[in-house]
């Protein structure tokens, strides 16, 4: 199958050379100035955290699931995130309806398929929106193991491997990123919100494995910065935002573990 | 059209002489005092920011949408937002439950034509709303321009249009506030949870000039004092409740920027 | 009527002598050692926060309502909520759903009848559910008269009654919780939050008077630590997930105030 050959041989692609602190700092400095629309189908507990995590960074986030209106919103919006968490009937009405206008315009989506290790109905319908062309995949090593399972994925997404450390995997790149901190796995909706963040970086940046990349550097050193100062997973939260807001090339500089 | 004319013409009109810092101040004195039951139709994003916007200003919020119960929750309120965010199927049914309700008590209702501009149907909605007589209706001014290019809503409401600078527009009053902070933008739902304290101001006080005016500027001072205070949009969320919590009357008296 | 009696005649049974500090802090080490899997079929508001504190104290949460997925999600978790707030019809369905797998396995659950003063439509909604078993019924004082007032639920629950000290009632025990902080009122879903605290402590402690002492004790602990620094609402919210964390035996030989 094809994910677990992708994750095991990443070791046989290099890593772009472009994927240093001061390309990251690029994107971060493009998703300010440009401030991109994200629409985002995401579950009921990300929602808040999402849009935080999107406006701290510099994104406007929308999130209605409503299907009269949710192509309107997907048409005018820069980017789409699709988050399978609390997935109900609703919510692949809305999916359907965002991906037969996404289909035609070759705006950038990002899928996470949440959880789709513990149900395996939900794992099937992930793998149908692989074939559907998602740019990215943003998967934990749960997700990751039970797609793959399921059925072989289409080898030309890119899968943003999140854990310990995030793989970026493409098909003629990949890269390792060591930052991060232990303690965002003790707070709800990090994952999911760093998905949108994904979305929102394809939206300004067009290399889509240098804009995954940015994507998860740029949340996993806010998230660093805020875990070396959090007593706990609770003022992780808005120190992640405060950070997400604050974060600089410097910062970028000293901290940016890519490989 | 209504609503532009309404806006460039506010000069004519004057602001009310017990728009002062006592009379701001007693307006959150009678919240805090009343603890008045707020059920809030509010988009899912917002749900729990508003809720701890209302319980830190003294309020009850109640939130449940299922046609079955809306109704008796929204008849043991003493005030209703009808908040279009998120806007579907069960919203808008609910939206009907609380307004059959509403015609024949008086009891004020907020309306929050939430991203009006980036939907033609939910501005179409909106416009039929205007008709029911919401106390107050607060935009910001993507959302007033699209409403006033939609149709002339009647020109009896209140309008309370957020941005920079908030203004009050009444049809024999107007008044502006330039309170706030410039994160506030950078967080998700303010606006959302400033129209549910707009609600809970209308609950206690007679005079709906004065309670949008108090809850414009009740919200806008705890925001203030929050962003002068946070070091990014994350902090400002806890920093705008303990404001809130604590805010006094010399707070206003030092602070209210009101004419 | 039992429930009124069974509160006024607490007095006649006594507390177990394992509800000391000591045996507060076996269950609290006990839920970091297994982190159960709790899932939680709770209202909209209060997702977020109850998925942090579950988070905080060491469980897994998951959240989903939908029909197809929350029989498998319900399965592999380790204890369930069912959580009344913001009843839909999707809500009550996937209860449905919950309810006719757990019946088979004996798994322990927890039924909070949120706001049922509120609405006679759920109040005996929740009367209905209250004959399917739940091991322990989390209410506060009005939830409990309104309940009471409707019809006798079976005696052999066990009865948590949150308020100004909190109160566990068992067919042959009772006992008071003299811990939290009066501020955990203005603060959303603290009630909601605390009542999947006590689904994770029934996961993991064979005794359920004592984990349902114990789930009420952690809270309102990490609540007083919270309550005690805050200087507002907004910042109990990040102080208290915070104490949930790192929340030692110490603090509990120190602070409990259990008899």
């Amino acid at each position: 199958m094809t994910m677990p050959a992708d994750l095991h041989n990443a070791g046989d692609r290099p890593c772009p050379s472009d994927l240093d602190a001061a390309g990251i700092a690029d994107v971060l400095q493009a998703l300010r100035a440009r401030a991109p629309r994200v629409h985002c189908i995401t579950n009921s507990v990300a929602q808040t955290f999402t849009a935080n995590v999107l406006l701290a960074a510099g994104a406007i986030p929308s999130m209605t699931i409503a299907p009269e209106e949710v192509g309107a919103f997907a048409r005018s919006a820069d980017a789409v995130l699709i988050n399978l968490g609390t997935l109900d009937a609703a919510r692949r009405l809305a999916i359907e309806e965002v991906l037969a206008g996404l289909d035609a315009t070759g705006k950038p989506w990002v899928l996470d398929p949440v959880f789709v290790d513990r149900s395996p109905e939900r794992c099937r319908y992930a793998g149908d929106l692989m074939e559907r062309g998602p740019w990215v995949v943003r998967v934990n090593h749960a997700e990751y193991e039970a797609l793959a399972d399921n059925e072989a994925p289409p080898p030309d997404r890119i899968i943003a491997l999140t854990g310990e450390s995030d793989r970026i995997l493409g098909e003629d790149h990949a890269a390792c990123l060591q930052n991060g901190h232990q303690m965002l796995a003790r707070t709800t909706a990090t994952g999911c919100a760093g998905g949108a963040l994904l979305a929102a970086c394809l939206a300004v940046e067009p290399d889509p494995f240098k804009a995954t990349a940015a994507g998860l550097a740029i949340f996993a050193l806010a998230g660093e910065i805020a875990g070396e100062q959090a007593p706990g997973p609770g003022s992780l939260v808005p120190l992640l935002l405060d950070a997400l807001h604050t974060l600089g090339p410097a910062d970028v500089e000293a901290r940016l573990n890519l490989s």
